[in-house]
């Protein structure tokens, strides 16, 4: 079915925090939408570019010797190969945007490793 | 450079409808945006899916046989080979995605065909 989705509507629809949720898909990538809170762990993508659309709130996106501020309206892609931290001070809803293919803590498995469902 | 993008302040850079300016890209794909406003034409995309997620205004996508409103804060997406015509009434902003590959008027070519430029 072809339909609008609702990205407000689909956020009230979880509340954990890094636990992104599949709300479509295009060509061989997913959209993705996130509620992130606190410090993710370093990680980077060995294959994939990353869209980070920030919905509501301010992401801070720490690189190795610098950091993106990320605001309401405003995206960021990180580039495969560059290691990367999300930090939210306060929550952040963030659609994102990457390949099928893409883990969500990049070259890393542990106890923040998640599988995305559909919501 | 990575750098955050702001959607607004990118679209205050240009007022042609109809005319997708390449804000970022990722993997094979653009993230564009554009101005629409009035109709544009049939046409589909014969192997790319595309994403429209609405910045400001109200969309109506048609279908053969139905039409579909997209609001602010939400998108759509129509998968490849579907017959679609963007309406919009009043001005409507718009975020793209799609694959590098994807020509704005797909299987039609004649004077609504334009090349995308970056911003």
């Amino acid at each position: 079915m072809i339909e609008p989705v609702d990205l407000l509507q689909k956020f009230s629809l979880f509340s954990e925090a890094w636990h992104p949720k599949i709300a479509g898909e295009l060509n061989d990538s997913y959209v993705k939408l996130a509620r992130l809170k606190g410090e993710f762990v370093w990680h980077h993508h060995e294959n994939e570019d990353e869209l980070f659309l920030v919905v509501k709130g301010t992401l801070t996106i720490k690189l190795r010797g610098r950091d993106l501020t990320i605001r309401e309206g405003q995206f960021v892609i990180i580039p495969k190969g560059v290691e990367h931290l999300p930090v939210a001070e306060e929550e952040v809803l963030v659609l994102l945007l990457e390949p099928k293919s893409t883990l969500n803590t990049g070259n890393v498995q542990n106890e923040r490793t998640v599988e995305a469902d559909w919501i």
